[in-house]
This record gives structure tokens, sequence and C-alpha cells, in this order.
């Protein structure tokens, strides 16, 4: 079988984590990397046998049939276009882009490329399963939802001034979940939020703490609960409530060891970290996006989902600003 | 060791509850049914090896120490501001009324009869146990929490109308635990609601499905889920976020019997109802208005408790009329 | 309802229990409390509103339909003896007598004397549902069995001499447990055990920690875990394996409270020991004796579960010395 | 990094799990499969870019440094003994060889050719992090042991004549955790089984439920529970009981998922098999054999201790055969 090439932007955090995956996967082969830091690229590159090369030659490259867009949010949109323009399948990093009329006027020039964002979350078996469960009925007809996202601890003091704010670019996992297993648009956005763990993040103008209630046209309810520090690890749940039951997703763990002595009961902490919660899922994102470079599959979540949920996230903005639920047609 | 005299008042479901609590507390010895009813006073009396008697008798007698008012909802503050005018110590169930405005006009006539109010959870096992070790820093500074407050299934039709609405009747019992938990006053409430449940409960114009987001001073965050059919049981729970870690108290189980097959894991549904999951909280409530009659413990919730509850659950229906976060004080 | 009269001999730990709990029956009066320890015997019938009274007056009062055995156990059998002789119901601790030949040869003086031996355990709620989903095929036919029984501390220096052993005083639960639960009676039995615990125990010719394996006429396998000091509580638990799947009963909690941070899960530990672990269980034996005074019920756990039970233990010290599996027919 | 060549021998049900592991090692290359089936081989070559290749080019290309022995176990004596000749370092599939004196009498040929038998579960994280608790004092001195391995189905027909029987072929792991474990060498065995799954298995003169106890010289006690057929999975369980404590290595899960109904609550069984199961312990297996390989650990599993698990192994026949416990040494 003859594997599939597909380039690599960006060499940083994520890169570092699709692009492994990209190289091992058995129908892909990793083909270049690209990063505007030489050295970044080209240890990245030489751990995964793959060349380093400028945007303008992987892009021109006709063997390579799809991109994985890793770079900073700043240039998403950009090397999405770019690589769109070049024939060819994109896997792109959430969000789009921070500006939301900047990715809605962009829309268009995407025609009909096969576009996968990358909302890691829909891709986790523990998350799947739930689903699976969830459309089949086991809680009768879906009514309400918890969410909650409390990443481990706070990000450094340099991230908040690019990052969007809490709700583009954390919440807004959260909100691409919700349309997703709420199966209804919401119709209504509320968010209350609050600066407690590091003043800092405060003083930039964001918030740190947020409990957002969203409501959809048939009335159902959904409540994302986001920390930028739990203190106790990369808290991922979510609580489904239907007519007849509860479905729920609990935080996974490293192993199920436990030691009982007159003190109490002690088992190891939850996940530390993204990487480790979502190593399963990370991997299978990149499964769905080998069908889809090799045209066996239609991206699972479109450029449209991350309008949507940049909407949202907007609206958990104009909510905290005001005071007020945000309508949304 | 003497025993002291109580009387009860209401010969209905809650006083069917603390009716046998009360007779069989070492402490204590149950007197009086009283109940308008006869044939309820006296199955219970009976049963209880009390006398039945009207209200005037129990409260003229000065063997009776205290009294336990389990009347209706539209007497206990009648019955109250009697029994205290008789000197009694005071058990209300809670709410106190239904009409704040009356609350806090008649809290005067109370004067300085000690008063226990009904919030039973704040005696549950479980929650205590989280109070303590979140009192003892255990999760650090106290940041946001999540009440759970689930009802198996609705109420029966004509519950409706004379309930006050799920806010006084039924969220109440969680803006009371959040002011014991959250330990300062919320100072922004708001509600999302909907009615998914019964149609008929929203003719009456009442919701059975809510969301609230409270907010104190210092930026705390507390969400309660409320409806009023979970379909599995009586969901009741608490997560408490504070800044180096998370508390949670889990549902009860009746037992902790597991059947392992190739079809998966089962274990028994949690309990039922609020007989089988508080009857721990209600003889431990008994425990403590034993000590308050006999004046060795003045009482943990107080009529104040019971005026700020209802504060927050007007906030929470004139949020949801609004559509908007209500500001307190 | 008339209360039938009920005396207790013995105000030891287990009259301590047993005690209270025929005193607060609703269908039992807890008349007398006999124990030659005067003080003993006044302290705890002051409690229970009981009369302190000998043996002889108290067998004597034909108001007594029932005597609650707690006396030390070489006491077991000739206090039972004397109350079947007056013709009252007996509830009996365990072991009837820690000599085989003794309780064998008592056998036919105990006629038709209704006659309750105290192996708590079949009551636990926990073991009930287990029994319970056994019996309904959950699991298919029942093929191996674990019952584990964990002592929280070893007994006081002074215990050991008169305790008939680790097999007669504490295996012999398990060894009921394993009848109730097998279906069958076991024929052959195997021992291993060491003195690991305290090396006083071992000097006097005991051991604190074994292991049995039971064998059944059909090939059924059952085995026995017990040491005299778990460090951690007292670890009362049992696993059954079917031919389609397993039961489990695990540990019961004091409470479902979690603490969660960087360092770990932390759970409360499990229940200290049999008060706290089996509180429900004595209830509901009393309970069941209730019915049996009152002629409703004929005794779930007679005279000869008793001799089975002794049988077994003795087969396990037999094994233990002779280091072979001992055959029973 | 220059990938250091292996060689595996045998395509079949374990090929087919190290196979990929060994191809996908960032330090290891596949060089050749060898099978006697061309199909098989031919197969599984094709799948891991590999060569097919009979035994001896395998064994005489200078290039190949490793092998790993997955042939039928007829066979692994014979191949680690002509790799070990060829100066490869071997990894072999457990057991050695059914027959304790021939491999016995081989052990001086294999001189010092580093051999890594693969007993999976040492490297499993669960067990591993058990392991390292254990070590690091967390319940004092470690007293009693519980290992729980019983297989989901039990195995076709066909199998039991060639498999050594239960002990050799099954028990054989947990006799092996057992050696690892309790850090000292069991001095007595006894073992009571039953044919309870397939009486075909009986009339082939097998057993396919059995329990076995071990004793050490210092009197620790350890007990095996072996089913061939749970019904629910496969149940892979430890328990350690130490002189303050105990550790606990539960099932694992696919989710994390749980349904909760009025019916009750409802999780995904455990894991079916062993390749869900141990995926993680044979990756890691394989990381270790790539460090021997390379020459930077010695092996942590080796010849010796695979005589001294047959040793065991031979000891439980013997006791099931004489219905007594056997001494060793």
């Amino acid at each position: 079988m003859e594997r599939i090439c597909v380039a690599l932007i960006g060499a940083g955090r994520m890169g570092q984590i699709h692009g492994p995956n990209a190289a091992g996967h058995p129908a892909l082969r990793l083909k270049y990397v690209v990063d505007p830091r030489p050295d970044a690229a080209q240890a990245l590159a030489c751990r995964l046998a793959a060349e380093t090369a400028p945007l303008e030659q992987a892009l021109a490259d006709p063997a390579v049939a799809g991109v994985l867009i890793c770079s900073s949010t700043d240039q998403h949109l950009g090397h999405t276009l770019a690589a769109a323009a070049a024939g060819k399948a994109v896997f792109c990093e959430k969000p789009i882009d921070l500006d939301l009329r900047k990715a809605r006027q962009a829309r268009p020039r995407l025609a009909g490329a096969p576009f996968l964002l990358g909302f890691n979350r829909r891709f986790d078996p523990h998350f799947l399963t739930l689903k699976r469960r969830l459309d089949a009925g086991e809680i009768g007809r879906l009514e309400t939802l918890h969410l909650i996202n409390h990443d481990p601890a706070a990000p450094p003091a340099g991230f908040v001034p690019t990052s969007g704010g809490l709700f583009k670019d954390f919440t807004i996992h959260d909100l691409d979940l919700a349309r997703w297993l709420l199966g209804e648009e919401p119709v209504q956005v509320f968010t209350s939020a609050s600066c407690l763990v590091d003043p800092d993040i405060g003083r930039q103008g964001d918030v740190d703490t947020a409990r957002t209630v969203l409501k959809t046209a048939s009335g159902r309810l959904c409540v994302i609960s986001n920390t930028r520090r739990s203190g106790y690890g990369y808290d991922q749940r979510i609580e489904a409530f239907g007519s007849t039951g509860m479905l729920t997703a609990a935080n996974a763990r490293p192993d199920t060891v436990q030691t009982l002595t007159e003190g109490g009961t002690f088992a190891a902490p939850i996940h530390p970290g993204f990487a480790e919660r979502y190593g399963e899922a990370y991997r299978a994102q990149i499964d769905h996006f080998a069908d889809v470079v090799g045209r066996h599959a239609t991206p699972l979540i479109g450029y449209d989902d991350g309008i949507a949920a940049l909407v949202l996230a907007e609206a958990c903005q104009a909510s905290l600003d005001a005071g007020t639920a945000i309508g949304l047609h």
C-alpha cells in the first residue's frame, strides 16, 4: 500500500503531537516539516525521518496531498487558505482564527477543499462511547448537559494577550462539544466569570474561572465549567441527563492501583495534562484525517463548526461584559 | 435521665419521618401528635405511643418544651409564632413561608425563642465530611461549587400551585447549601430554566429543569443543577473546587454489590428518594434539635437563614423572568 | 400491639450491641439484663430501661418469651440449654461451644426450642443482595467463591487461650458463609497458615494469618482469607464466580467523599470494625429473632449450622497440623 | 540513530503481537519473519515491511542482533539454543519448555547469551505501579498476596493435549508474578482444582478451575485463582496485604462511561482478552528487549526464572495428584 504524503506546518507544542502520529500512521508519510525556526523544524524532522522545507516548497510538491496546520493561531487561517489554494486536504488546529469576521469572510475561498478542524475531544474514546450510548437512547431524550473542562495549571504570563481570551482559546472546545452533543444550536448564552487564579490574567482583561449556561430552542440546558488552574490535574468530564437517565464520562486515570491504610484510601492523581488524557484522541483524529486525505471520508468537523464555536465564544464574552443573557438567532 | 417532652404538628409526609425519630430519641419523649385530620393524627400517635391533642392543648402543656412543625407550608409561620409565643423551642420544616415579606415582618415576634429550620442536608454525613475537609483546607481556598439536586420523579399534578414554584420549594435547599459552603453571600444570581419534564408544570407557570449560577463578592461561583424528574433516582451530589484541589460527595448507594458479565458491569440504582438518602440526616437533625430543646446547643440553622434562602429563591425567579442576572445588595 | 418480653444474658461487648437493638425494637421489650458482674448489668439495664435479675429469675418469668445469650463462649451451651428447658426461644452468639463433641451431645436436649445462632453476616444487606442475585442466576451456576475476612487489629494478649483459636473463633464466620453460599457441603478442607502479626499468638500455639481452600462434592472451590490484623480497617468482602459472570460485595465506607489534589485521590478508610460495618446486620438479626420469638418465623440459622461450622473449623486445624487436605464425608 | 535488526520466529498469535511492536519500535528494525508456513510468514512480513527467510538465513545474518521466539511451545527451547549459538540476544515467549528436565539440561548451552523470557505481566503498568508502591513500603512488610488470573473463554478443544496442562500453560504466569512480588521463594505448594467449565478438558486429564496456595520460608502466603472461562472478560488483578495496609490493582476498563437509570448503573465489561489488557505491557516488554539487544540493559526475567516457574507448576500438579501440600527444597 502506497503511503500518502503529508506536510506538517509548525513544529511547536501541537506539531510535536500531530507530527509523530502522522509519521507513524500506516497510511501516511510525513514528508515535510515546515517551521520558520530552522532549529525546531530540523529537530522534529530528524526525529520523524522527514525533510524540512519552506512552506512554498511543501505546498508546491504534487506528492503532498494533505497539510497539518499547527502554526500559531494568528497564522491558522492564512495557512489554511494557502493549502486549500494548492489543492491540499487541510487539518487545522483550533481555532480557525480569533477574528470571527475574518473567518467568515474567508469562508468562500476555502471552496470545496476537505477541511478538518482540530476539536480533538470529539475523537476521545470515552466521549465517543458516551455519544454512542446517548444516540442509542440509553437515557431517553437528552435534556441537560454538564461539561467540565479544567486545565491543570495557569498558562505562562505572556500567553494571555495572544490567546484570544478564555472563551476563544479554551471554552471553545466545550462550545463545540455542546453543539455536538446537544443536537441543536444554542439560542441563549449566559456567562459568569471571575479572576481567581492569577491577578495578572485579570490585569490583562481576561478571566480564568467561568461558568456558562447555554439554552437551545427546545429548552435544553448546558452548563460549561472552566478554570485555568484546577490544582489536581486535567479534569475532563461530561454528564448528560435525559428523560430516563444519566450518562457520565469520568476522568481517566493512569492506573487502577489503590492503597488502603488506616489513614484512608489513596489512588494516583488523574491525568496531568492533555498529552496524556487525549493521546488516543489525537491518534484517532489523525486516523480520520488519513481517511479524509485518502478521500475515504468527509471531515467530521468542518469550517462551519469552527465558525459556530467562535460565534458562541463571542457570545460568552458579550454576556460577561453585559451581565445579561445573550440571544442568538 | 428524664426525657424532654415534644409535640409534633402535622402527621403527613414529613411528620412521619420526624415523628418516629423524635419518639425513638433517647433524650426526647413525643407526647402529642397534632393534626386537623383525626385519623392521620390517631394512626401516627398510636404507632409512636403518643397522644393526640388539639394544638392549643399541646402548646398549653408546660411539660412540652419543644415543637416539631411539619404542617403544610402555608401554616409553618403561624405555627412557629404560636409555639414561640408559648415559649417552646421550635423545629420548623422548610420553607418558613412562601411570602418573603410576611416572613420578614414576623421576624421580631419570634424574639429569642430557639428556632431550628429544617434544611436537612446540612446534617447529611457525606456533606458534613465534605464541609469538614473543606474547612480543613484540603483543597486550599474555595473557588467554585457545583450542587446537583435532581428529584427522581415529578410531583403530582396538584402540587405545583401550592408549592411556591421550583425555586422556593426545591432549589431553596441548594441555596442554603450554597450559603453554608461558600462562606459568603451571593451578590449576583442568574437562572436559566425550561419545562421539559411535564407540560402541565409549564401550563401552571412553573419550570421543572433549571440551572442557576451564583456569584459572591469575592468572585466565587456556584452552579445549581435542578430537575423535577431524573429518571434514575435521587441525585444528590456536591463538587467543590479550590485553589489546590477538588472535593466531591458522590451519590450514596444501597449496597456495594456489582455483577460483571459479558454484557457489562451492573450495580443497583442510587437511592430512589429522600427517605432513603437522607435517613441519617433526619436523625442527626433531631439529635441536634434535642440539644436545642435541652438548651445544650444553639440552633445551627436559624430564621435568618430561611429569610436569606427565600431572598435568593426570589432572585432566581426574577432572573428567569427578566432573562438577566439579578444583583443583590 | 403488645411487645414480647425478652431477657439479655451478658452485658459485655456483644450484649451492648444486641441489648439496645432489642430494647429499641418495636415488637420486643427488654425486661431483664442478666450478668454475674452487678455493675455491668446495672449500667446496661439502666441505659435500656430494663431490670437486672439473676438468671433463674429471668428464666422463671413466664412473661419472658425469648433469651439473648451474649455470655462468654464457655457459657453459651449451658445458657442455651437452661433457656430451652424453660421453654424460651433462644438467640445465641456464635460459637455454640468450642467443644464439638459436647455440642453434639447436647443436641437432643434442645428438642424443639426455637434456636437462632448469631452468624450475623447472613443478615448483612450487602451480602444478602449478593445472595439474592446469585440465586436469581445473574452469574449462571456458581463455581468458586472467595471470602475475605480481615480483622483490623490483633486481639489483646489474654484473648488467645480462651478463644478456641483462629478457626473456631474467627474463620467460623466464613465457614458458615461458605456453606450458605455454596449450596453444598465441603468435602475437602486445606488450610495454610502463619504467625505473622504477633509472635505471642504463635507462642500460644495459634496462628494469625490463614488461607483455607474448601472443595465440595461437585467440585466447587472456596478460598477463605483471614488475618487478625489488616492495618487498614475491617475488610469484609465476597467474590462469587459463576459460569457466566462474577458477583462482588465490596467494602462499605462511611462516606462517599473524595479529595483530588496534585498528590492523588483520597477517600476515607473503610469501616474500622464490626460495630460500624455490621450495624445493620445486627439490627436485622434482632428483627428476625423478634419474628422467631413471636412464632412468625423459624430460625434461619439453627443449631445444626453451628455444628457444621465447628466441624469445618476443626478440619482447618487438622489440615494445618497435618500439612495435608482433610476429607469430610 | 541506526536501528538494530531483529528477526521474528513464528507468525502466529503471539508473533502477530510482538512483530508489530518490534517493527514500530524506534530503536529496532524487524528484518525477517520466519515461519514454516509460507503464507503466514509472507502475510505478516508484508504488513510489517520485513522479509521472509528460513531460520538458518535469519540466524546467519550478522546484521541480526536479536531474535523474538514466538514459535510453538515445543520449539521454544530449540530455537532459543540455535539463536544463542548464533550469538543473538533472545526474547522467548513463555514457557521455555514443558519438560523441566530438558530445560534444566539445556541451561549450560545458553551460556552468556542475553535471554529475556516473555512473562509480560511484569511489564504491565498497573502491576508495575503496585510493585513500586509495595517496594516503597506503602503497606509495610508484605504478608500475603492474592493473584486473580481468569481467562475469558475456554481454549479450543485441540489445545489441551499440547498445552502442558493448566499449570504449565496458564498458572505459570501467576507463579512468576508470585515470585516477583513475594521477594522469596515458595517452600510449600497446595493446589485444589476441578473441571467445571468443559468436561472435555477433564476427559483429557486436565482441570480448568484451580486455587493454589503458596507459602514461603518466612510464612508469607499467596493464593492464585485460575479459571479457563470467566464468562465476564479477562480478569487480571492483584491484591497485596502488608503489615500496615493493602494494595490492589483492579481490572482496567475500555472507558469510564456509566449509564444510570431506574434499573441500575451500567458500565462496559472489563477488557475481553489479553491483547487489549496487556497491549501496553507487550510494548514495554519490547522496549526492554530493545535495551537488551542494544546491550543497555540486562534481561529483567531470565532463563532461571523460567525454570523456577516450571518447578512450581510441577508442584501444583503434584499437589493436585496427591491431595497434599508439596514441600520444595
